[in-house]
């Protein structure tokens, strides 16, 4: 496996490979990598012969009162991961190669950016594609994977591609879960025994929403309620939103539709988690 | 020469022509080509086997009170023009293929899209980075090669690849210009006979810059003064600025620079005309 550090050198590479008609895939990532992570590098590994993940916390991406600076780094241990999973390529910049001084250019999508995740980190996609266009032209991958977990980041990158005709395959790969439902997130580290139990709580609401669509339900608002009142008993900080979206338009709906995307995030402390599940309601 | 309506099948032949290791050069223009256009594709055609003229007048850079509807177009001419100076393929799609029903993913830079040009037509820039990005992705270029005239477009389009990473080389072109020194623009026949002739109060001015700062002047706002006597003896409509700028930062200036880049756009009627040189006071 081979760590490349600078632009020049990663698109140099990725030229020559493209060249010799190999199919790249990218898996971007902010790093600490773990099971969840590991699952996108497999998932990819079976569709092209050059994986490359890219590791880079995106400064871009994180608001002025968020975890930047404290977003857990470990690169040895990265690496480890990364290549157990089957990784060719880790292109592994620093924020002034990614950033240089004068730095002015932003890629952002309307609307969607704005809800839920954007409505609570205002500037948080326009990182997120911003640093996703640069990948993409900087390793020239023939496709990109990303994780359900951020399905508003998913449903958004999927857009830009579409919408700036970059040539690039994008699949999204499950949320990977501990035993105990809870979805793999590098930011679970920052959970205190306490929380890391009641974090479950996220999942739990999501089966709970499952059971009573199952069972007849098509009032989302009611389903919300019960949701809230789950969580609500193991005292988080805060729910931020229980949504209900249509998963092909992401927009609100207050009917449970044939397939409506459930989605929520919840603090504990000041840990942000996410989860969500898409439920089909015949 | 072939001409390709689609996204679809112009990004597949590039991606061929690339496995072949042909080098690709770009030309994007609004089509009602003159001789400036036919000097960026000749200019170009002596750097790359494969010249693709981009012809798309691009909505989005348009203001809502702006010549979109009216803006000359005349495909047969084009196509004459842009074979003769050496094009290869006419990238050729209507607005529903640029645009689809849904469209919401723009790229802009900050700043410099505010000031000058920006100023006056606020949502042009953001128009003319996300077309370009689209087509880059869309021609996959090495190269591309866009005019000196709108120098302001030329250096956000710079500062777009190279915040953006996009691996693609940009040349700038010298103005061409009529005999009597009007620089070519497909605007230039909204003008009746009159506004012609007096429309070269812009190259005029220029040349009395030249004059001013090689005579010793190095206050701005005096050559702006002199300059500002000569339009307006011609009577235009409006001068909508005169402006001093380093060339390499794009930021105004009160004291004349070793190398002044001087810009203005005047209007005469409802015809916006732009005109710049870079002045060296050494």
């Amino acid at each position: 496996m081979k760590i490349i550090r600078t632009v020049a050198e990663m698109q140099r590479t990725s030229e020559e490979l493209r060249l010799q008609q190999k199919h790249i895939g990218i898996v971007p990532t902010m790093g600490y990598l773990h099971d969840g992570h590991a699952s996108l590098i497999r998932a990819i590994r079976q569709e092209v012969e050059i994986v490359v993940t890219s590791i880079f916390v995106n400064p871009t991406q994180f608001g002025p009162s968020e975890d930047f600076s404290t977003y857990p780094r470990d690169l040895a241990r990265d690496e480890h991961i990364a290549q157990q999973a089957g990784t060719d390529i880790v292109f592994y910049p620093d924020a002034k190669e990614m950033y240089p001084d004068g730095f002015k250019t932003y890629v952002s999508t309307d609307t969607v950016a704005t809800i839920l995740e954007g409505k609570f980190r205002p500037t948080h996609f326009r990182g997120v594609t911003t640093v996703v266009a640069k990948l993409f032209n900087i390793v020239k991958p023939h496709m990109a994977i990303f994780g359900q977990k951020d399905v508003q980041q998913a449903f958004i990158l999927r857009q830009m591609v579409r919408d700036l005709n970059f040539d690039v395959r994008v699949i999204i790969a499950p949320i990977v879960r501990e035993p105990d439902g809870l979805a793999l997130s590098s930011r679970n580290v920052y959970l205190n025994p306490q929380e890391r139990k009641d974090a479950t709580a996220l999942f739990r609401s999501l089966k709970l929403a499952e059971e009573l669509i199952g069972a007849g339900e098509r009032d989302a608002a009611r389903v919300r309620e019960e949701m809230e009142r789950l969580i609500q008993s193991v005292n988080p900080t805060q729910i931020d939103y229980i949504a209900f979206l249509d998963p092909d338009s992401f927009e609100e709906t207050r009917r449970i539709l044939p397939r409506t995307l459930v989605a929520l995030a919840v603090r504990f402390g000041s840990t942000r988690l996410l989860d969500n599940a898409i439920v089909d309601s015949k």
